[in-house]
């Protein structure tokens, strides 16, 4: 594996620099404005491809020579692409086989960018063929201080070569026909294989789909990508063993890659972040970006790669960011480790699809807010130190499991609620803990998470037998595991554990749920007595009542469950009664489940029950990296912070308080 | 035609029985627990296609050999059905001519369930010939009680099959192309054929489609599926004249058949029934699908053969059914003469598209409310005898018109207001009198209706001129009719009836109307004079004034007309004066019209002053089935019922209460 | 070009008649009618193809002679269309080749109208060989009084025969291919073209287009039809030099072509016009769409071809227009100088997809409110002159700028908010005039617009520098010019200007708008002191306040912007104090710039501050039409108009008022 350069070079700072867009005496200033603006680093060349081969096999070098010349003599690293999500429309017409074919059926046309077919051989050979010309041509070039493959993976196809790979995969994961039946359940409606040459991508049928073909494709798209990017990374690691290989996540409601299985493939993980929510949830939006990116790195290097200079994309506008927003969401992502801050893109584009997205220097030019302020953060992160390029940067007690597959099974037509959201439900155990100040890592239900003292569980609709036990374990050793509804309900084939629900958890949550009663109006909960009383002893039998009372009481929305009591106590109910929150002590730890949806209030006291509090600093953030405190205001209002030191940017003394929209980084006692 | 086993040998109980999803083993448990609750019957085999016959011509009904010799040890008849609503992946890849293509010409592929063209020559043979495998092999089965053809006729296609079947079907429909020509209107938008050849189904166009074509097409394939059911039919019929055969309907807001027609092919009807909203909506929704099965049957048997165990399915969650409410709806159905009360499925699948669909046997297992309840019901239904096996089983002296084809044509584009909506307006007519205590029969407006008092016309927009002499003929010889707005505007060929109207009842109703103005907002109506004096008598000359005065007068909606009085008179006028509710009497009887949409208790009204009203007893539910009371209490509270007796379910005295959720069957005096 | 009849021969009465729908008894009821109503002309054979020309080359001509024989006979002229807008089926099954292609590339198929490829040559030669028969045939008969070519183009297509006629276009457009590539910046997502065959119509693709290429396919789409037009148009000349030749263009959200461009191959112009919206919004879309129809004739004839007789279509119904709304639309647009009113269609069709389309005689027939109203406005419009055939037949001192293109723009994916909308901010501009009664007229950027005292440009997305220019010199000239956000951004191939928004209009406009700032919720705009004092004389310097102070202050919606001043006065100002309303004083004029959205009131203010106010006459029209006033009172209350003189329908003196609903035409003074 090839190194990181951070460390000792200090924090990354650029952007998405294309330069083919314009004229070549604009590369000149684009050089003088990244000088000014502290830029160290760009990312060169990610939709270059049809100027760099405008034929088969014909390569234009020359301009790129230029472009990376320039860029080194000005001491400006390059992070150098490889073009290939967006193939140029010369190779759509000579391999029109390569083109997407949409579950409809519809051959998807150039015209775009990422029109092609990962599985498709001439896809593949094409992206192979540029990555060695890249890296024989720029291998050895002074600039190259990272190879980026691809951008955003994040394509599927119904074609017959991405149908062909589709079976190999599956017999690889399957074994045989007859195990992948059974995995699917196809002898519901009539769906038994009796030949391989029968399985198919599930391409537009008729009416609901199997939902365990559906996970398999997603399980399969995301493979099938990352045997892309492993080959690209082979080739570029052939010419420079030494320089490190990422790609870029992208980050949305419509998750492509197993950020697990990927992370372990990257030299460096890379993510872009656009929150949808302006203010305060867009900070919000950030730090749980950059949890993920910290945690899929799992203690190696990662990078911010894209973030936009002065908009919020929302759903219906581009939203402005406040002044000052640029830093503020750059520092989160510092602080929480990344090893820089990098944007999509140096300089607007001023047409193509794109024209309207931000870049650090806007469509006004330099002479606006957005550049002043993106110069301001060139300086800012100069100040600041790198984080150390291995081991655990920031520290985290608490852990929330995520799993791309559990989200992909929650996206399938059919389940017993159209609210279930898994994204939401991670999102919010995540919020709740960063409004009080609590730093969580991310973790994978198969990791080993005994060094966290609590554990949530939220939307974890399929386990595997194994991953269960882990989390056993976890809590038999003195963990505090909290599992939220409908999760463990399933294994890895989206087949439900029979007997009583969550099977997988059942035994460990001492409670057996008998079924589900999606909500349509929220019903209010009541503490038991067992939740009221302030005699609780973590260690206690069960039956003894809890340290911090369930008072007020909480409000259940969405879902709710007939939970019957195997072992646990009912920490509140619903109005008839029924348990709808337990507590389970078993072996040296302690099982919580809440079998409905609560507000951010009620999640927050009942994470306070479970032992799991900080403290409420709304808008304020606090961040230990290393040897390092960052503190950031993201209110309109002075704050106090419990920071004193003196603030390496501004190299002021920090006393205890921030002004409205301000941060500090100061050195931990 | 076979005779249905009901009658002397008691309800039917049971469900959809899908062995091939489990283990053998769990096939023994199935037949103990299904002796717990009093299955008498399970509907076997409806998806086994690939299971039975896993390469075509290669069978393998071993397993089912042993589950039917497995049931008939047990003392459990079999309702067999034919397997051809999933043909297997094989089936697809030898005939990918015989696959689904939809109007936009995408050809569907298997992975799902339903995606054949029934008009391909392949499918039809392959149906044919898995029917007479299983024909000739359980034809004799001493377990074998009824076949069940295919399962929930209902899909389209537009291929070339489809279309060379729908010219044929066309052709004999009008006899030549210039009738077809004539029919469509053709000369609008240049769509003369000089063809056969021109002539399609109604795939994708530019703009809309020709609304006569798009009924035509609709005609089509309901006469198309009652084909293929008709030969699985005869195929089956020829192994066992003496087995009952039926197809079970799928209802909802897409009406695939014409339930008419189709039911006098079938020896008894069956329906599937899943309310669409939870409380007491689903009640009144389970007895319109009741009455409407009833009245297809027409005198002959018909069973309820689909209902979900736990849930209600809305249209965003799963709603649970609260206690009590499996038996209530099951009771409902019997009551209004079901052969008895039957699930989809037996044992929740545990993977495959439908895993969140309930069944008898629940996900948590026996041990369960769900299984409680089945069980407790199978001990009811086993106290009740079941309904005389032919002939009238519940009396009703009002009926509702009911017309597929009218449905179908209300549901073309360019209508006059997209408010128009043909279920709402049955439902609204039957839900007030049902809310009432009045049980009502479905009739076509073909048939012989002379032994209703009152016969209710909502939202019949198309009738043919001897349909329409039928309701002129029933009125002159003393009935009621109440008819609603746009209807009877147009022909069987959905061309609008000129000279007023609404055309095919101007004179009946003595009116003609010169416009319709949909509304945007509610407008009120005022009685007039005739409407609110109380002397009314029936056969009093037209000027008479009403028994039931019209106060308060009434909130219209959704559409208004422009009503002038020819021989009728005004019983509610619009706000401008024209009047809007008008009575008219004819021949020995009396034609009422409302040219808008009233609120229920606005229709409820109306119905009273036209002599039809009940008891406003709301949530209780009357229904007398040939010599037993029926009384079901949907309500939470205790409630008087004027029913006294024995209870055949307890054996317990009925005296003039029903507590919460309760129900009883007494014998009538 | 030939002469249009109107001027001396007086106002055009008549609607589409399509006898072909009606057995050929009904012919003479119908033109008995004609002559009752006062209708002089009928469009005559717009749906006819499949009637005339059963198959390919052979005519039926019979049918056609005999109806122009018989409206000749009767006085009414003949409008001949060519009934190209619907070829018949049997041209589908001989020219597959020729049926619309979707872009995600289904071909469509006959069975509504218009599914036909405009640039397939089968398509081509068939509608120019129907137009010479019809040329050839008629030419000469008496009867005929106008060519109606087509109707309603506005069909696209991705067919390969678009995609050639396309890059051919292009070629002609942008002259090679590197101009191409940089005109659709190809150099972003690496979309460069390395051949014309790359260069394909905007398919189904992966994520979002290219919007130079959509912007260039709608150009293209226009120019395309307008070849087909012009090759019919150039048949039926070459037969008959002296009748005029037009074509009838569709309103509504999509617009098919570039209206100016087009007006100008017509011998005048002729609109569809069908309101969305009930009441007072109907009739400020007749004014608009009046307005436009005016403008875009230009000095020449202009027609309204198409309204509806008894409704208005909103989205969700068909609302009855109300007493005297027929006459009251159809004044709206003889008083901006039609040359009549004409209405779809004569008799309302009995079947076809349009069969609750209204007619003038509707279903129930002439004894209905329709007809009458219809004979009513026949005799009226007997009475009101003509306006002049040529020149400018409304006075107008005010113009809003039009422009397709920058309309087809806007409607691209990815601009910074959803809320943006051509049509919504051109008809605010124009209501607020309407609502103070004043007539405005529309322009193009390119125009001479030296004649008007203010100019309102509203949504101008792109300009090019030459029309942009054309601008400035009109304020230097000493005109005043209103300019709203998002104006003058973008260059003909929607790049962006750089430097500071809005690029064209920057110095003219004497701000630098450094960024967007889209706005979720609305903001108060508060008045300078600039412009709060009442002190202001247009002449004066850059300092000097508003003559109409703007208080009460604004609010704003939508949009926001941080402007600076570079030589203009902030008028109003955003909460951060960041101008929001301005004014620059340049050469001769003043340029006026609205950097948000305001309400209707508040863009009223903003004009009156400008210099432009009219008279607060809510619902009360005054146009004068050289030398005829015509007031039409949309209330239902009797109103004051500053009218006197003896109106030429009733022959009665007006002396100030108008009854509820009521219309006078006077002579001027």
């Amino acid at each position: 594996m090839a190194a990181w350069p951070g460390g000792t070079e200090g924090l990354r700072y650029g952007g998405d620099y294309n330069p083919e867009q314009w004229p070549e005496e604009v590369w000149h200033e684009d050089v003088a404005l990244m000088r000014r603006a502290g830029v160290n680093m760009v990312t060169v060349g990610v939709f270059s491809w049809s100027r760099l081969e405008p034929a088969e096999g014909r390569y234009t070098f020359g301009w790129l020579d230029r472009v990376l010349d320039l860029l080194g003599d000005a001491g400006i690293a390059v992070n150098l692409a490889t073009p290939t999500a967006s193939p140029p429309p010369w190779f759509s017409l000579a391999h029109p086989d390569a083109l997407t074919v949409t579950r409809d059926g519809v051959r998807l046309t150039h015209g775009s960018r990422d029109t092609y077919c990962v599985s498709a051989p001439p896809y593949r050979e094409a992206a192979k063929r540029i990555a060695a010309a890249l890296g024989e041509r720029y291998g050895g070039h002074p600039a190259l201080a990272m190879w980026h493959v691809h951008n955003e993976y994040g394509t599927g196809c119904h074609c017959d070569h991405a149908a062909a790979a589709f079976r190999s995969w599956l017999l690889e994961r399957h074994g045989s026909l007859d195990a992948l039946n059974d995995a699917w359940t196809t002898a519901f409606w009539s769906q038994h294989h009796s030949d391989w040459a029968q399985v198919t991508t599930p391409r537009a049928t008729q009416y609901l789909p199997n939902p365990a073909q559906v996970l398999d494709f997603r399980r399969f798209l995301s493979d099938e990508m990352l045997g892309c990017y492993r080959e690209q990374r082979d080739v570029l690691r052939a010419f420079t063993p030494d320089v490190p290989i990422t790609t870029n996540y992208v980050l949305g409601g419509w998750v492509p890659v197993d950020h697990w299985k990927w992370s372990a493939e990257a030299d460096l993980v890379a993510i872009d972040h656009y929150p949808s929510e302006p203010g305060i949830a867009a900070a919000e939006q950030t730090a749980f970006a950059a949890d993920l990116a910290r945690s899929w790195a799992g203690g190696r290097p990662w990078l911010l790669m894209e973030q936009a200079a002065g908009v919020v994309y929302t759903a219906r506008r581009m939203a402005a960011k406040a002044p000052g927003e640029i830093a503020r969401h750059s520092l989160q992502h510092v602080a929480r480790g990344s090893g820089g801050a990098m944007f999509f893109q140096w300089r607007a584009s001023r047409g193509g699809a794109e024209l309207w997205h931000h870049g650090m220097v806007p469509h006004a030019g330099p002479d606006s807010r957005v550049f002043r302020e993106v110069a301001e953060l060139g300086d800012t992160l100069s100040r600041i130190p790198a984080p150390p390029p291995a081991g655990r940067v920031v520290e985290a007690d608490v852990a929330i499991l995520w799993d791309d597959e559990a989200w992909w099974a929650l996206q399938s037509p059919g389940l017993p609620s159209a609210e279930l959201d898994y994204l939401d439900a991670v999102r919010q155990a995540h919020r709740v803990l960063w409004r009080q100040g609590i730093t969580a890592d991310f973790a994978h239900p198969s990791h080993d998470i005994s060094g966290y003292r609590v554990v949530l569980v939220p939307s974890l609709y399929l386990i595997t037998d194994a991953d269960a036990a882990n989390l056993r374990s976890y809590v038999e050793r003195g963990g505090t595991l909290v599992v939220s509804f409908f999760c463990g309900v399933a294994d890895e084939h989206t087949r439900v554990r029979l007997g009583g629900h969550p099977g997988a958890f059942r035994e460990l949550l001492g409670v057996r749920v008998e079924e589900f009663q999606p909500l349509a109006e929220p019903v209010p909960l009541a503490a038991t007595a067992f939740g009221v009383s302030p005699a609780f002893d973590r260690a206690a039998a069960p039956g003894q009542a809890l340290a911090t009372p369930m008072i007020p009481a909480f409000t259940a929305t969405v879902w709710s469950e007939v939970v019957h009591l195997e072992g646990a106590d009912a920490v509140a109910v619903y109005p008839g009664g029924g348990p709808a929150i337990t507590r389970n002590l078993h072996g040296a730890g302690a099982a919580w489940y809440l079998s409905t949806r609560l507000d951010d209030d009620g999640y927050t006291r009942l994470l306070a029950a479970a032992g799991l509090s900080g403290t409420d600093t709304p808008g304020v953030e606090l961040v230990r990296r290393a040897d390092l405190v960052f503190a950031i205001n993201h209110t309109s209002a002075e704050q106090p912070v419990p920071v004193h030191g003196r603030d390496l940017v501004t190299d002021a003394p920090v006393t205890g308080t921030l002004g409205p929209g301000a941060f500090a980084v100061v050195r931990a006692d």
